[in-house]
């Protein structure tokens, strides 16, 4: 069992969740009574939050691939515990379509904004678990991998839990824009990417 | 023909598979004149076995895809048999979202648990008969491939079968809490997984 | 521009046309007054034609999937013309879900039946135009190509078409019988194989 | 972080929004009472704006992942802005199945046609940043590339963009044909294809 297969399925899960997004767009009705041009305005511009969110979550999807992906650049095998943490963080990134829909339909509920934002934060946290495994005593990675780079990793896995947090707390004082804090994510990954190449190359 | 290419459809079916598992949860419906707060409350909670169904169905399916991956790490060749073994069992993979969907809408119905009981015993035992014939007089794999290995895949093949046969019984008994006996099935794998690394490596 | 490419392509696309097709399995409606176990059989024996459709075109794909796999084991170089027969022959797998809907849906209606059987004709002469093209003049081919093989490929890529050609006129006698034809295609096709192995090894 | 991961990621995401395409046709409603043998001939002959969409949506897609391909086939490293133009580009690629149920949904609305032109110019003009940025001083292709071949590509990478900006004029003056001029990028892809042939090999 090489780490190979593991990311083909995850390549795979990852692109057809980040195209799912878009059914979550509302598209209008088909065969009901329209006036077509004030409609479409409405159906466009109502949707001005969905947008958002669409744009949000496929950046977000990205950036867990993009880590995933780094991760796995240096683990070069796999065992039981790690194949299973993959396979419960894929299963929420399958999930991310439905916790985005639930928050672009409800968008001033905190109890949906606190479904997208713990789908987020065991998703991030399972994450840095995944690199925490892997590198705890050199265990799937190889021996010569500089320590530096290996808390590096750490401390950018740690962005996206922080994050979400930050967001459920805003959650409950202001559903509407807690959403917003995510934009913190890309800033401090370039960040921390920009960090973390410095000394490590 | 290569085994690569059987492969290459194999991860690309799984992963769309998992990912449609998803759009089983039901979505609030569009332009509906919804009471929001309590209308979500409704939502989240009143699927509780829904959710239970999407993380169970996505775990089975994880776990017949790495067996499909540790059987082809040994199966080196293909024929015009073995393919079709293959494309049968895919076919039972893709009707997953289905027959999970069937469960979540009738958790009391006997009838829908036979269904989705009948989906996975069909798709064990195809994943059984898959290395049995590879195997059989070492036909699609190395003449060096060790008889223990062989036999202990045997055995972690029959796991499922044999539980999708024990939950038809349960859902003559209890439909509602059959899908439970499931549990056992990553249980019984990681065990079986264990006692076959020892004398293999 | 190399033909791993299309084959990625390709393959990503067949998976996904064939896990579509379970989409039109008809789900209950969800919230509609239900009166569970009478309307669980109606909903699963009801659709038996569904369920045939469903098994048919996924074998159909999975034939002309595997008829791609081996027309791209000999072809070894595209150009601008070999990438558009391809696209339009992807475009044409892309159509198949809902082409066998149509047929669930209107299992009487001769339009419907000639839908289905114009794609698959479309489909299995984009096929043969695919390896004609290539191998024509050896144009795609290595040299040391067995003549014996390419014209054995040539009667195998005929099958589909024919049979299309049958569904179509049965379509006009029987339209709710018409479809079985294509059962005849996975018996040619084995048939086919195995005259086309043994002179060629 | 090399390239082949954004081609594994981007292959699946262009391949799911091709087949996605196809749900944008219009099927029956289930249950509803039919007379069969007209409404089939409605659905039919009643969209058949939707099938030209679906085909030239589809042929554009493949038209941007040709490029994408022949870009990638030059550019040997990575970084994070290149990344990110790439993360950018996937979510216009996602929105395209979108945009084109708008424009059949609408035909006749300007505002529909205006969106669907932006979302393809803003993916055309992503991709033409793609290769400007990595060829831009050599610096994520080989210092080998043949000058000439940098400026046919960015010839070529020019045309979606302009024929997008004409198809925006036309939207203003005739919305229900403005769509037709697409129907000129394959073949001025073409011929730039060709002309670009001749000097390179």
């Amino acid at each position: 069992m090489t780490t190979r297969r593991i990311e083909s399925l995850a390549d795979g899960i990852f692109s057809i969740a980040m195209t799912l997004l878009v059914l979550n767009l509302a598209l209008p009705e088909m065969g009901a009574d329209l006036t077509p041009a004030t409609e479409l305005h409405d159906l466009l511009f109502g949707q001005t939050h969905e947008f958002f969110n669409y744009a949000l979550s496929f950046i977000l999807l990205a950036i867990f691939w993009s880590v995933h992906h780094q991760q796995f650049h240096f683990i070069k095998r796999t065992d039981h515990t790690h194949l299973w943490i993959n396979i419960c963080s894929l299963m929420f990134v399958a999930l991310v379509p439905f916790s985005t829909s639930l928050t672009g339909d409800y968008p001033d509920e905190t109890t949906a904004k606190l479904f997208f934002d713990l789908n987020l934060f065991i998703l991030g946290t399972l994450n840095a678990l995944n690199w925490t495994y892997a590198t705890n005593n050199y265990r799937l990675v190889d021996r010569g991998l500089d320590p530096r780079r290996i808390s590096a990793e750490n401390r950018r896995d740690a962005i996206i839990p922080v994050v979400a947090l930050l967001a459920m707390v805003l959650a409950f004082i202001t559903p509407l824009w807690s959403s917003c804090v995510y934009l913190l994510v890309p800033v401090m990954s370039a960040h921390s990417w920009f960090r973390h190449k410095k000394p490590g190359k």
